[in-house]
């Protein structure tokens, strides 16, 4: 792990103590960042519904994509400008601050204007002109591990962006792709410490991207927080069998409900057994 | 998932629950099953002591290795009969269970008078004769996931055992061969949530193996009790630096005590969450 | 595979017959494509002394990288807007189109004034804005199978480029990312049969970022002629030890003129045997 | 590669020397090995008529397997001692030396009577027992590469048996496990050029298991050839759709027999462009 003097902890650290990131009243680091949201922005009535509902459960982040990264280009890529639209509306109704994905260098400015947070997506981590390109704005960056990304590739391209000028990114793992295919990617847990242990800044797990199933995204989110992350990005969506995206693996509202409560619980007994 | 008729759960199952095996005062499935000890057996004395430290820490099985499985044929291959002999007399002064690893289809009875309960090492899953042999003695198995098994070939080596007349079989998930190298395997926690819900076994998560490197012992531990494991098996040396194999992963008896104490807290935790 | 309906061949096809794409003189398809030159262009003399020995040589196209993806930020990344106008007049000198790697959507009008074929690196393979765009123009776009991308991902990335406008796209095996730690990556050569017998589009094989290795070159190259690939891309370079990157996979002048005799044997062979 | 002392070449081969090993009056390593005969023996007549239509062919070797490993009890698990009897007696009608999975350290000696060469399968590659065993007698050993096995690894499994007394080991690439499913697993072609230049043991390509797919076998075998192997393990059935196992991927007598004629030119080619 050489060459990664930006990101790298000083005298280590330990799984509470991290970079402090403010946005939206958020203290990122300090307060545990529990991100909600769908996986695709579809309307403004998705989209405010489900502010107002992840917010009432406990959210203190809304997520949704407009600009979709899929794999054919025949399935559903977002709405877009309009998505932002909606998004940023969502935010202001809930009192959310909001995250989404840019996926081109040329709307990392016009994006900046919507978004609280901006997220590379797994498969641009690696996107070294958009990794600069987000160094120069001031919004912090939310950088998802490459599906085939080491370690120590993951740093180094959180390294571009702090190196471009922006010091504030905050790690997100969900899941690797390994030849297991029950679940849609192999959630690496172990990265998580790891990274708490050589890095400063703050890391967030997504255990629905991880693991496609919404079975899995309770266990393997207070998993998580024992791993020591200092967040986790959950999708949640109205009436998920009626997604326009990720079908089978977001959370409905009631869902969410609960798995709040036990997250809070889990974080409130991590921070005593670890103190 | 077709053809696993006895070791699916009926009705599922979920996180607490499984098949109750008893071994040596342990009953597997109700008491949660902590087992220490050193990689190899090297010595009486290194494994008596470590069987008295691990026991006063609170752990209810004793492992250590007699037959090591080694990459290289120039390896310590471990100490056979004699390692056995002294892990035996460490069990009974400590009073614990032992289990220690079968490799070879002529070994199953002779070491069945030894040991309590009889591990298959992730390279031996598919030695499918073994598996064959272990299902005809009335020991309980502990069935270590393949490097490179998919969770159906992994339930599939099980179903092998209790279709050979042996139901008692417990699970192991200790980490899959990915592309990353910091680790030394890749624990995959979310096959723990999906075995504990397919299945009526107990199942165990090995993280000193998974993981290859001490200071991710702990975390990994107690992320695996919130994935619903329902015992650990961690590798503890009386001086690790000096073992004859794994000396990267083991604890010390003084870790071990830590560890111990807050691995009770965390299924203490679990138990009432998930109730 | 499904919703792949413009990369589709239509009746199957063999081997031999693919999309005849027209470049610089050469018929992609029906000449086999040779391109030979360095990872990155590093020096106006560099690239075209290299231009004039992959030429003598036998080679058809020129490569050279003039915007490098590189890692970490802290590595060389290219010559740039230089590196294109030394390119440029490399392939002028030497009577040959070349080739060179686009990375920002920003770019792609730009360097299209200068490149007869705009690479897709692997790990923009998904960098679906940059897909579309690349769509937009007339060059031919050379696509590299991502690290970690199945071939039906790899087909639905060509299907983004096909559907925005641009029929004439040539696939790029290079290796995928493995467990295996002794070559680079692992060259796939049954993809090349695959993507043959799936698809009308040429494929071209680059047995140098594979392997990560000169010594594997020759071997891999005629595997891939055997396993029915429309052209292959080697790393040359006049001083591979002194390369400011990828210097253990690029072949010398000399040791290239030995390869492209072999390449060119095998390939009159294999159309014999194939007819 | 340390502690490989047995299996290293001496001073570096080249891809078409290695050492002699003669069975059946066949040289492998000089001579070509051309295995051919079905995953499974299934019948008295199945496997004589393949042993008559394999060797008419052109096949030096014929395979068969009695004891098979499968991946649920449930499947078809071979004749046992009466495919033995069968695959000898057909061996002896064809005139053809033959070659069977040995599964069990007990079995090795019994096997050792009926057949020519003993083939370790890739699920237990690492099964020392049995390769310690393997070491004691005086029939060559196939030693298939593992799955999810480096070459390291594979290349010390073959150390087992040489330190233990048997020189005459044969390796055999059979395809590794990676996250492609399109094909069964995927082919290292590179992996067979690197272990002709760093052994002298003869190297075998297994393309049927490799791929899993009939339409790959052609190519895949014909690339193998100038990756450098000395010899192609190939399936063959008198009626593959029909087969108890691996139905997809063995040959038909005829086109088995197409097969062998242009690996045969392919072999001529490659000798005279490698001299």
């Amino acid at each position: 792990m050489k060459n990664l003097k930006l990101v790298m902890a000083e005298n280590g650290t330990d799984v509470k103590k991290c970079r402090n990131i403010s946005v939206g009243g958020v203290n990122i680091g300090e307060d545990f960042l529990l991100i909600g949201g769908p996986c695709s922005v579809e309307s403004e009535e998705q989209i405010v519904s489900t502010a107002m509902a992840v917010k009432a459960a406990g959210a203190n982040m809304l997520r949704g994509g407009a600009y979709k990264p899929r794999t054919s280009p025949y399935s559903f890529l977002g709405l877009g400008r309009l998505g932002l639209e909606y998004l940023h509306k969502a935010g202001k109704a809930a009192g959310l601050p909001i995250i989404t994905e840019v996926v081109d260098t040329r709307d990392v400015y016009f994006i900046s204007e919507f978004a609280d947070v901006l997220q590379v997506g797994a498969r641009n981590m690696q996107n070294f002109t958009l990794l600069i390109e987000l160094g120069k704005v001031s919004r912090p960056v939310l950088l998802k591990r490459g599906m085939n990304a080491t370690i120590e590739e993951w740093l180094n391209s959180a390294e571009y962006i702090l190196n471009a000028g922006n010091p504030n990114v905050i790690l997100c793992e969900r899941g690797i792709r390994s030849f297991e295919t029950y679940t849609r990617n192999t959630l690496d847990l172990s990265a998580v410490t790891v990274v708490k242990k050589l890095t400063h800044l703050p890391v967030v797990v997504d255990p629905s991207h991880a693991t496609g199933r919404t079975d899995l995204v309770l266990t393997m989110s207070l998993s998580a927080i024992m791993a020591g992350c200092d967040g986790l990005e959950i999708e949640v969506h109205p009436e998920p069998a009626a997604a326009l995206s990720d079908s089978e693996q977001q959370l409905t509202f009631g869902e969410f409900e609960l798995f709040a409560e036990k997250v809070r619980r889990t974080i409130n007994f991590r921070d005593k057994l670890y103190a």
